[in-house]
């Protein structure tokens, strides 16, 4: 029983008002499994080339995560992204897409994968999202999706179909407007509902996160951090947080995606403290206690009202 | 014992994608007198011209609002401000300002209000903020000041003597981010802190707000609504709560302060659902306890980890 994570595994080349990262690992699956291990086994399903450095491997696996289902294509490159962020660290100019081994993925799920209880679909084609649901011979009790805009302009239809077959969409707040049409969060969120997810995260970076489940509606903040220093990966990390405490407790009712929201935006808030993965790899579990903690004093008030 | 009120009372005309209001009553004071009323009496420091409507003074006199110390210039017309929001409603374009009587106004705090212990200081000139702290015979338990990016370009300095007087001073996100010249909220909490204030509100819109206090920090979310119709006078609408809810409990521990946020972002979510002071004037004790309710449902969670 544990959890599957897919996604891509790849080179980013980060500039930020702070600094340049040069060419580090990164990708979407990277960022959620050095997250989710945290709390849970992970069982990744990738593809990288023969660049992609055996350390990295042979760090995840010492953390829990099985490669089984990553494919090592030897004689071509990982995908590779190159990104320069603005002085707000909200908006990005993309410089470089390589897609590489990622153009021609076909994901292949192992038989050793196939007693996962809970599916983390990262930010990948939806046509690769949509492979691993349809190899999977039993309903895993939650998939979870992230997706981007990119693949709305693209690949809407693929979108779609995806989109219907899952219980609990990621998505951030222009991609939610994109996907909707509408411009209040609270109408994207009962038009997305339409199309299929039970569950629906709209992540709003700085400004934290929103849950939203029929009538029923969540907030979590995003921690006040003196200085971020590279977003990269925080969606994906949340992400990892998120499903990663779900697998863990392996109870998927309302009340416990709350906490698991806070775990995600508690494990984002340490991915934006260095470049990379670099802080995911530091932390240790008393380190994610506190960070907790510190959610819990941020948002809690004393309701005693006369 | 109660709270002096010090600001606009004013004409709007206000344009949103949803419609036009005409010219309608508005001003910082009336928003945090129809507000803070709901908490506790309220003496309110304005200046109007023979133009304002005696009804709409009479409705506040009717709700506790002492206008003893409103100057009404029979022969001249009221402060009258003209604009449009954007399809965000967070920006709006200034069509019309036409200072009036709020050019010439010279403050005098009546005799009956110097047993007040709360002094909110709504969005106005600093020298006439200045002004009426200096009127005080004794400085009150509390002093909360709430003010605008327009004053830190034309009166800084002015701006800075009254800031170093207050206990609380409410800005939004650029405004603290101008005042104090760093990106960072949690450095501009800093910085601001050491000018004077000993807590700062940041006040984000539809992101919420931050309380600043030392070390501590907390975070209320907005309500998310299907629509906001109106933004106008949301924020003296939150000031309004914040200081109500403190004048009532007479408590200003960093505690209840959380708890005076939560009240001011639950009547700031009414004020934005209908033009101007509408919504305000029918709201009931019953309707700000159910909103208040919804708050601790949208942050309410569990932190059983084990």
């Amino acid at each position: 029983m544990s959890l599957i994570v897919v996604g891509s595994m790849a080179f980013d080349d980060i500039e930020t008002p702070f600094g340049k990262s040069d060419k580090i690992v990164g990708g979407a699956a990277t960022y959620i499994a050095w997250c989710a291990s945290n709390f849970t086994p992970v069982k990744q399903i990738s593809v990288v080339g023969g660049d992609f450095p055996q350390e990295e491997l042979n760090a995840l696996s010492a953390r829990g995560v099985a490669l089984e289902g990553v494919q090592i294509k030897k004689d071509e490159k990982s995908f590779y992204w190159s990104g320069r962020y603005h002085m707000d660290m909200n908006t990005r100019d993309t410089l470089i897409t390589e897609l590489n081994v990622l153009g021609t993925f076909e994901p292949v799920v192992p038989e050793s994968y196939q007693d996962c209880e809970f599916l983390m679909l990262g930010n990948l084609a939806p046509s690769v999202q949509l492979s691993v649901i349809d190899q999977l011979k039993k309903k895993p009790k939650l998939i979870a999706m992230d997706t981007m805009n990119f693949w709305m302009d693209i690949a809407l239809d693929d979108l779609k179909k995806v989109i219907a077959k899952v219980d609990v969409l990621l998505v951030n707040d222009s991609e939610a407007r994109q996907l909707s049409g509408e411009y209040s969060l609270v109408k994207a969120a009962a038009a997305i509902s339409k199309m299929g997810p039970k569950y629906l995260i709209i992540k709003k970076g700085e400004h934290g996160a929103l849950l939203f489940h029929d009538k029923e509606v969540f907030f979590a903040p995003a921690l006040p951090l003196e200085e971020v220093f590279d977003p990269t990966g925080a969606g994906d990390t949340f992400a990892g947080g998120f499903i990663g405490h779900l697998a863990k407790t392996k109870d998927i009712s309302f009340n416990n995606m709350k906490t698991a929201i806070i775990v995600g935006s508690a494990m984002a808030s340490f991915c934006v403290e260095k470049f990379g993965t670099q802080r995911l790899r530091e932390i240790k579990k008393q380190d994610i206690d506190i960070r907790i903690k510190e959610f819990v004093d941020l948002v809690n008030f004393d309701i005693a009202l006369a």
